[in-house]
C-alpha cells in the first residue's frame, strides 16, 4: 500500500498549480496523476491575468512566463461601419485593467506552454505526473478526519499501459486528496456534489494558427460587433493569432425548447466561414490551424468544494463559465493556489485547527467563483450581443461595451479579488480593520493581495520590487513600516516594543530546529536612508536574531541610487500603501500575499493574538 | 584533417564569449579547446560590471546572470579612526558609477558561475569545449591570408586521457584561431608578440569564503584605508565576501634592487593574518574558505593583436592589470565580443575587405586596454597607497579617494568605452560626425555604446527597452528618428523618401533568400501615438516589406499605458538621445552596439554610402 500525503486527481492548470505549490514548499509525497497519456501541448486556456503573473513571480517561475508569452497591452474595439461595407476600428485603448499590477497587461501563452514551465520546475525537484491513471474507487473514513496525519483517504488507481490493453492497478492511502479532475470531475461526482446554474443556447467557436490577414489590429485584442456575428481577435506567442467567433446556433439545434446546441453539428469550416463574415472588409486565412475546438457557454459552480476538508475540487471541477474574459486558467490556478498553504500548514503540523483552516478554502473561493459567473453574465451577454443600430435599438453600444470592459477590470486581472473579513470571525485568517486601523494604511484592503512597490535593501542598497522580498515559501509575514528610527528617539522606541512583542510569537510558533523566518518572517520598511548605517540601531530580532541572513529583512522606502535619472524608482512605498510616515503601520500577510489584517505599530498584541488563534505553540 | 570556421584555445570568459557568440551567430564550425580537464568552479575574476550585463542581454542571457550574481549598489569607504582604535566609516555612497546604464550597478559571480550560462547556452546549439587539450604546433600559410574562405591555420592539437597517460594528436584546419589562453598565452608567444610594460612589487592576497565577522558593511564594496595597510571588502552571490589584501612585499623579496616579489613565500594564514589587522575593531573569521591567491601586480598590453588577420589573441593573453578594478573578465569578454560579429560578417561572406574589417579588432580594443592600464595604474596606486595621516602628510585622503573612485567610474563601468572615429577614416566602421549632425543626437556618440531607453512597440502598445528590441544577432541597425508622420505630411515626406532610400540598401546588401533584417534591420522610433493606428502610415519598407513580422520595427515614443502610475515610463527617448522631436535623425548601430554615424533624415544616401564600404552587393 503506498502512502502518500497529497494525492492530486488531474494535471491540467489547477493540478499542476498545487503540485508545483506542494513540492516548493517541501511536500515531497505528492502523487500527480491525469488520464490523458500526454500533457497538451497547443490551444485551450491561454490568457494569464496580472495577478496570475504575480502568483508565477511568487513561486520563481514569472521570468520564463514572460520571455514566452505574448504581451497584450492594446484593445481595439470594432463596430459595423455605419457607412456600410463591414467593420472599422471605433476606437483603440489601453488594454490595461489593473494599474495597481506589478505587470499591468495580460499574457497569453498556449496552455502546454504554461504547463511546461510547471513540468520542468517541479521535475528540479523530483516530482512527476503518472499518465494514463484514473481513480477507479476511492473510500474516505470518516473516523480519522479529526486527525491530519491520518491517511483518512483510501483510492483505486488505474493505469493503462502505452499499447492500450494491460492495465495496472494499486492501492494509495493518501492524507488529502484534491479533484482537479475538470468540468466533468470524477472526484465530484464521488462527493455528490452537483454543478448548479445553467446552460446557454450560446455558441462559439475557437482557433488557434498562424493566419495571413490584412486585418490592422491583430496583435491587439480586439472585439468586433458586426452586423454578421461577434466575435474576438487574440494576438498568440510567436506571431500566431486566436480567434473567438459566434456560431449560429440555430444550426445545433439552439433556440427550441428545453433543446441543447448540439456541439457535433459544426466543423472548422464553420469557425472560417464565421470569421470571414464577420471581419469583412479585412480577409483572413489560416495557412497553419494549431487546434480549433466549438463550445456552448454554461455557468455553474459546484454546490460544495469538499468532503471533511480531506477531498477537496478545485478549477474546472468547481466552476465553468465562458473563456472570453480570459479567466479559465486563472480562476483555477488562483483556486490551487489558495489551497496549497492550508494544506502545507497542515501537513507540517504547524496548525491548530486544521477543519477551521482548510474550511476557508471552500469560503473563499466558492464566494469568489459565484462573483464570477455573475460578472461572466453580463460581460458574455455584452460579447455576445448584437450590435446597436437603427433595426437593433437594443443592441449593445461601443459606449456601453467600453463602459463594462473597464468596469470589470480590476475584478477579472486578479488583482482587485477580495475575500470577505466577516466581523463574526467566521473566517479565522482575516481581520476586519477598525476605522482607525484602516486610516493607517488607506490603499490596503484586509482580504485582497498586498500591493508592491520598489525598496531599497537597507544592507546593500539593492532596489527590489517588495513582492520579492516575500516569495512564497509558505510563511507569513508581518511588515513593520517604521519611522526613522536614526533620527527619531520615539520611533526607535516604537519598534523596540513591537520587536520584542512580535519576537515572542515567531519564537512561539517556529517548531525547535528550523529557521526563524520559515513560519513567520518579519520585514521592516522604514523612511531611515541606508547612507546612515541604519541597519545597526534596529533590535537584533528584527535581523533574524543576530543570523548573517538577517540584513536582507531591513529596507528604506528612498529613491534607487543612480539608475537612469529620467525613470526616478523607489521612495514611494509609503505613500502607495497609504502609511503616514510619522504613523507607521503593522500589516500581516498570508503565505499567499492576500493581507490577514491591519493594525498599529503600537498594537503588536493583536498580532500575536491573530497566530495564536490557529497556530501551534511550541514553546 | 577536420576543418572548422573558428579554432578557440582557451576556455576563460574570452574563450566562452566567442565561442557562445559565434555560435549564437549560427556559425556552426567552431572548435573551443582548454588545457585544464573541467572547467573553473570557484573564485578567480568574478565582477561583473554595467555594460558587460547589457552585453549578455543582447545574448539573451542576462536574466540568469541577474538572478544568480549579487548586486554591488553600495561603497563604503573606511579610513583611520583619529581617535585610535582601528578603522571607522568615513562615508557610505552609491557604488553606481553609470547612471545611464540599464543595470547601473555592478554585478558579482563567481567565475564558474558565469562560465557555465555560456556552457548552457552553447550547449543548447551542441557546442561544447574539448578539455585537457592543447595545441602543439601552428601553421599560418600566408598565400591564403588573401581568401577568407580559405583554412589558413593548421594545427596540431594534443588531448590527453583521463588516466593522465595515454595522449592522442589530430590535425585541424581553421579558417581563423584565436589564443584566449591567459597571460602566459601560447599563442601570444607563437604568433612573437612582447608584452609591453612593467611588474611591480606590489603585492596583494585574495581570498573567497563565507566569513563571521561584525564589519558592518560586508554588503557594500568597501575599499579600507588602515594603519596596517589596504584592503577591499567585496560581497559576493550567497552571502560569501571576497577580500582583497595588501601583504607586506619584503617578505617575498620586494623593494630589492632588481628583485622580484616572490609569491610562494605567502601562504593562506598570511592574508587572514594581515585582514585581521587591518579590519580592527571589527572581528573577521572565514569558517569556510572557498578559493585564495597571490599575485604581483603587472601592467602590460601586447605589442600586436594578431597575425595577417588570420590568428588572433583576446583577454588576459593582450592585457594583464589589476582586478581591483573589477575589470578582468569585463575587458577580456569586451575583446571577443567586439571580434566575433566581425569574424561572422567575414565567414558569412558579406564583406568586401575582411583584412580592413578584422584590422578594426587590433585598432579598437588595443587602445581601449592601454587606457585601462593608464586607468589601472593610478587607480591601484591610490588603493594600495597609505592612509593620509601626520606621520604620511603624502598620503591618500579620503577626498583623493573618493574622487578619483567617482572620476574612473564612467570608463570601469564599460558604458564610457568610445572607439575612436579617425576624421581619416582609418576606422572604416565608424564615421566621426560634424558639428551639425553631432547637434542631431545631442547625447549620443559615435564609437560608444548607443544608449537605451523605454519606447512603445506601435502594433500592441508594449513597452519595451530599445536595446531589446536590437537584440545582438549580427545585423546592424539603422534607427530612423521620425515625427509624427500622422498629424505632420512632411513627417511622413521625409519618412518616405528616407525608407526607398534606406530599403534599397537592405536589398544590396541581403544575399537571396534570407531575411531581409538578417544584415541591416530599420528600426522606427517616431512621436506618433500607438493609439492613431499609424503603422498604417509608414511605407510598407519600413515592415519588412510587408512581411507580417514587420509589425516589430516600429515604436513610439509615449509613456506606457497603464503600469504604476507612480513610476511612469517611456515617453522620453527623443529626449533621452537629445533628439529634437521636429527634426529627427537616423542613427547607425553596428553589432556589437556601438554607434557607427550619426546623419540627418534628409541624408540617408550617407547610410547608403557606409554600408557600401564594407559591405558586399548582393544586386
Amino acid at each position: 500500500m503506498t502512502q502518500v500525503d497529497v494525492l492530486i486527481v488531474g494535471a491540467g492548470p489547477a493540478g499542476y498549480m498545487l503540485a508545483n505549490a506542494l513540492s516548493h514548499f517541501g511536500i515531497s509525497k505528492v502523487l500527480i496523476i491525469d488520464k490523458r497519456d500526454k500533457r497538451v501541448s497547443a490551444g485551450q486556456a491561454d490568457g494569464i491575468q496580472p495577478r496570475t503573473i504575480e502568483i508565477f513571480q511568487g513561486y520563481g517561475l514569472a521570468q520564463r512566463l514572460l520571455a514566452e508569452a505574448n504581451y497584450m497591452c492594446m484593445a481595439a474595439m470594432y463596430n459595423p461601419d455605419p457607412n456600410g461595407g463591414g467593420i472599422r476600428c471605433t476606437e483603440r485603448l489601453p488594454d490595461i485593467t489593473a494599474p495597481d499590477a506589478r505587470w499591468p497587461h495580460e499574457l497569453t501563452l498556449h496552455q502546454g506552454g504554461i504547463e511546461a514551465i510547471f513540468v520542468d520546475s517541479m521535475r528540479s525537484r523530483g516530482l512527476e505526473v503518472r499518465f494514463s491513471t484514473t481513480v477507479a474507487e476511492m473510500e474516505l473514513d470518516q473516523s480519522l478526519v479529526g486527525d491530519p496525519s491520518a491517511h483518512a483517504v483510501k483510492a483505486k488507481l488505474v493505469t493503462t499501459g502505452t499499447d492500450g490493453d494491460q492495465q495496472e492497478t494499486q492501492m494509495v492511502q493518501a492524507k488529502f486528496a484534491v479533484g482537479c479532475d475538470g468540468a466533468h470531475s470524477w472526484v465530484r461526482r464521488w462527493m455528490g456534489h452537483e454543478m448548479e446554474g445553467e446552460q446557454t443556447d450560446i455558441i462559439w467557436g475557437v482557433m488557434d494558427g498562424k493566419p495571413q490577414t490584412d486585418f490592422p489590429d491583430w496583435r491587439c485584442k480586439s472585439p468586433v460587433h458586426s452586423e454578421h456575428g461577434s466575435c474576438v481577435v487574440l494576438p498568440r506567442e510567436n506571431n500566431s493569432l486566436r480567434l473567438y467567433i459566434q456560431l449560429d446556433s440555430s444550426k445545433g439545434g439552439g433556440g427550441e425548447p428545453g433543446g441543447r446546441v448540439d456541439r457535433s453539428k459544426y466543423r472548422l469550416e464553420d469557425i472560417q466561414e464565421s470569421a470571414k463574415q464577420i471581419l469583412r472588409p479585412y480577409h483572413i486565412t489560416y495557412p497553419e490551424i494549431d487546434w480549433w475546438t466549438i463550445y456552448v457557454i454554461g455557468q455553474r459552480v459546484a454546490s460544495a468544494y469538499s468532503k471533511s476538508s480531506r477531498v477537496f475540487i478545485a478549477g474546472d471541477a468547481c466552476h465553468t463559465h465562458s473563456p472570453k474574459a480570459g479567466q479559465g486558467a486563472n480562476s483555477s490556478m488562483g483556486d490551487t493556489h489558495n489551497l496549497a498553504w492550508k494544506l502545507f500548514l497542515t501537513l507540517k503540523g504547524l496548525s491548530t485547527c486544521h477543519e477551521t483552516l482548510l474550511g476557508t478554502y471552500e469560503l473563499e473561493r466558492r464566494k469568489f467563483a459565484q462573483d464570477l459567473i455573475d460578472f461572466d453574465k453580463e460581460f458574455s451577454s455584452l460579447v455576445s450581443g448584437k450590435p446597436l443600430s437603427e433595426t437593433h435599438p437594443e443592441g449593445v453600444s461601443h459606449e456601453k461595451f467600453v463602459e463594462a470592459f473597464t468596469k470589470f477590470g480590476s475584478f477579472s486581472s486578479g488583482i482587485g479579488i477580495r475575500y470577505e473579513a466577516y466581523a463574526s470571525g467566521e473566517n479565522v485568517l482575516l481581520v476586519p480593520p477598525t476605522v482607525e486601523e484602516q486610516s493607517l494604511a488607506k490603499h490596503v484592503c484586509v482580504g485582497q493581495r498586498v500591493p508592491t512597490s520598489i525598496v531599497i535593501k537597507a544592507g546593500d542598497g539593492r532596489p527590489m520590487e517588495l513582492h520579492d522580498t516575500m516569495p512564497t515559501n509558505g510563511s507569513f509575514r508581518v511588515l513593520i513600516w517604521a519611522g526613522d528610527v536614526v533620527e527619531e528617539p520615539k520611533a526607535l522606541e516604537a519598534v523596540k516594543v513591537a520587536s520584542s512583542v512580535l519576537s515572542g510569537s515567531v519564537k512561539a510558533h517556529t517548531p525547535k530546529g528550523q529557521a526563524m523566518d520559515s513560519v513567520i518572517d518579519i520585514l521592516t520598511i522604514s523612511t531611515s536612508k541606508t547612507e546612515t548605517q541604519f541597519l545597526q540601531y534596529l533590535p537584533l530580532e528584527l535581523r533574524l536574531g543576530g543570523d548573517m541572513r538577517g540584513w536582507e529583512k531591513v529596507y528604506c522606502d528612498q529613491p534607487a541610487y543612480g539608475g537612469r535619472t529620467r525613470e526616478q524608482i523607489g521612495g514611494k512605498a509609503f505613500e502607495h500603501f497609504g502609511i503616514a510616515k510619522d504613523q507607521g503601520a503593522i500589516i500581516v500577510v498570508r503565505p499567499d500575499g492576500h493581507v490577514s489584517l491591519i493594525t498599529s505599530i503600537a498594537s503588536p498584541e493583536k498580532v500575536r493574538d491573530y497566530f495564536g488563534r490557529f497556530l501551534k505553540r511550541f514553546t
